[in-house]
């Protein structure tokens, strides 16, 4: 199958953070599609896709959500291929909220949860690749091209701008 | 119908603190169950409820959840019954955690916020009454009588123990 | 009585706030009025608000108030009227202040929290429909499009802007 | 008149922090009068007690409460008077949540907010004290002796115990 | 003596926070100083400030500090002249670092501590004010007529802007 | 190869903590390794643990650490492999900084946070069998039944202790 | 010289946690003085003490403080040395309270922070050690074999206990 | 020598903070020399230079990061020579997580850490001098001069702007 990734969000608000997992899932050719799935608005929308998941030959799941942050432990009650959290900055409490909405998951419901923001949803396209990259060579090779480009571009001295 | 109040919570565990809010119901004799409903654990129990909660008479639900706390916000999206919140106090962060995952809803799903703990448990109860009240002048009457009580039992000055 | 539900709040600098739970009661067809009662500035206005509001007719009071946010908190000292508190965003703490202020009450006084800012209020107005609604069969129905519209308002995937 | 400190505290349960107001104005020599003045419990109370403080001849409170602390604000409102509020200890916020409800009066209402806790109720009556000197040179001059003998008491070098 | 009261700072980037204590004592009618007496740059300043701080007739010390913010507790240590400190918003914590430094005093040093910025500043000018005013009939004569037009401002309804 | 994963903390004292990532491994039949590799202690041990990680036939590592918590970040920089991170509560901070230092990685270097504390290590356990589940069908079977399995456990009501 | 390092303290209450300072300065063969300093208490102490450090032999301070921890922040103000800062974990806020009184210092006046606690205490006494070390072969020969110690002492795997 | 301090960064993003650093040395006369040096992206790069660093002749090393904040740490692991941190301001959480991934290092590997951000970094500097200064009279007196000077800078009184 050719979509393995599902990249969810709460809302429209999200995808500028989001689109970041889905820009470096296109740098590995990995490939993916993207879904509104509302914790909070479209509850059967989440019930459905979390059931089908498997199914449907996804093998990992990008969710990303802001505040009350219930998605991606919601998708991971509902689901038991790997769930990938990303805590979208918010307004007043900058994400706070959103991360320990994401993070503190109970025993039994595990969400690989990742940094606030940007960084955090292009880390997220990160370890779905690792996850995929295991039983895929191809890819772990394309991965590895990737983080060495990342660690060759680093120049040896800060430059005044 | 004699049972107007669900209090549900996500585990056992959440008891100790969920049961001042019965304590409270009993003492203004406001009917009620109680029932454990876990957001991640039992979700399909979590839309049950949620879907049939008008249709058996409940008027108002009590959630109380620790951590992500998920149950309340995924109850508020499966009913427009009020839907009461208690932030369960945790381990490592004393239950901020469940207070930031129950509080920072988005717009079309509001969940009435209490206090971290047993206060918050009991406050949950009068809430609930305080709504019921609204329909009902006996009950109202309870309510302003268990007040004045609170209020008069209020020593005029501390005294050392 | 054609406005059961009284929007109060600490001061003008608030109002764009507040506004949002006026927003959603107007599209909900909910009558309500909108005022300036502050704790401290006001406190004399605060008690008679409170002592009169039922008899005056109102059913829900809906408060806001930044900082050390004493409204509502005081409001439901006043009168056993399901009181909803809305954490304005404040400049130095975001919030976070106002939001400890109006969900730590002692037990014998609820504050039915909502989110910080705007979304909060939103939620509040809505949540006063929801109380409203339970012995309002006409405005359960409208209640239950609008979550209805809501819902159905989420494309099924982002789109880049 | 021989009580000019009002010491006021929100429940039975501030006492033991509070007492240590009263055991530094035992201390020092200055009257006062230690009273359970609860913002949500008693709210008649409190606002008499404002109104008649001027002319019972009070000339500073002390007011501690802990949550959501609406009873040194509260005061503040209602006289012009000095308040100084002392932060209680709370359980699952340890005081942050006091702190904050004191603190972040909005201009207009000060309250002199001490430190957390008991080390805060002791510093509250020095803060009298140090008011009250102003204009009593007996009061002042046992005020310097009192940080005199502190600063003695220090040790040189610490001791294994 | 005309100036009773002495604002004193970290540094120049304080003052635009601390002339609202300024206008305030204005406003009241209150005659003051305002000096540059940095904790860390110039303690002697802070000490010898402190020490005359009496003989000098100042009657009470508003002290704004930013970041570690030592000078209005370092104040405190050298003079038993109520010290009123406001803490000063910083970039990267919001203040909350010039809170905790200043409010978290330890026993025998009392800091009347403000609200963070300018709100907190102004309030700083109050509680001056109202110390003054205990042994000054005809400045608690202006503080109840400002406080009372202050009440008075407040419109009954808030207006779109 | 029969010890897919590697479960590495930073020292003995994680270990309360981390064995609990162990247990869930063999209730689900996964092989496993545990060991101690400090990243400041044992740097050398780090980078040869992560070096080898994939030829040695680890396909997760789970790294458990507290206070500044670099173990998961830096192996997270040493291998292609997924590393989960499990934040290890502290005595001052809770375990709030264990979560910062494990979750806030830059873009490049993912680590799947888990909850602070003994929850987060299970979690880690079911997160690392999820990942392996994707190419092992016999052991997505018993994830699955592990899952309904703690699902059934759920009471219908709390009961009285 | 024989004692380079003063360790420094606000009260006989930081001395369980500052001496571990004094047992890793012992451990290296580093001279030390323990002496109780009091940044309110006994400013003259402090201000003597900065001033003479230098000239009685000092080259590195040690200072350990809690709460509104101003101790190493003004004794930085009074001497070029370097000067290590110790927070001291409170009651209500944990030790935050000290740290962000002693990390956040204004351009001009660095006090290098440790952790927070014990762990931090013993750091200190590393870094004086460090520093000394830069001028002192024999030192630093030690400090490197205490570090190798450090390092060799970490068994390979967890035990349980 | 003439580079006795290594000042590093994790990335081109931290050089205008890190800067002031640089500032400082020149103004001071201290040698050094400026390095990325990224401990996610470029392990090997951080294990040579703190393997190299002693007898590459550095005595100091200057890191600052942001977010986990893992490059001062390692550093402290790999070398013995002091390492000053600088926590980097960073967008969601402000800088507290690069403080709390900076300064809360285990028993054993202290690192010297200063406020967030510029000052932090301007600080960094200063610290550098002082410990190099100890060993170097030349830079003692200019190191004296410009903490005079900084002194002398303060004006007596506020001016308006």
């Amino acid at each position: 199958m050719d979509k393995p990734v599902g990249i969810i969000m709460g809302s429209q608000s999200d995808w500028p953070t989001m689109k970041d997992a889905a820009t470096i899932l296109d740098e590995l050719g990995v490939g993916y599609e993207s879904r509104i799935v509302s914790a909070h608005r479209t509850p059967d929308r989440l019930w459905e896709y979390g059931k089908t998941a498997v199914s449907r030959g996804l093998r990992v799941i990008i969710a990303g959500a802001g505040g009350a942050a219930h998605l991606p432990g919601m998708m991971a009650s509902k689901t038991r291929l790997p769930v990938i959290g990303v805590p979208v900055q918010t307004r007043a409490l900058s994400g706070i909220d959103s991360l320990y909405s994401i993070v503190q998951m109970p025993k039994g419901y595990p969400v690989a949860t990742m940094a606030i923001g940007s960084a955090g949803a292009a880390n997220a396209g990160l370890m779905a690749a690792g996850i995929l990259a295991l039983s895929d060579p191809a890819l772990a090779l394309r991965l590895d091209a990737w983080r060495q480009a990342l660690s060759q571009s680093i120049p040896e001295a800060p430059r005044d701008e």
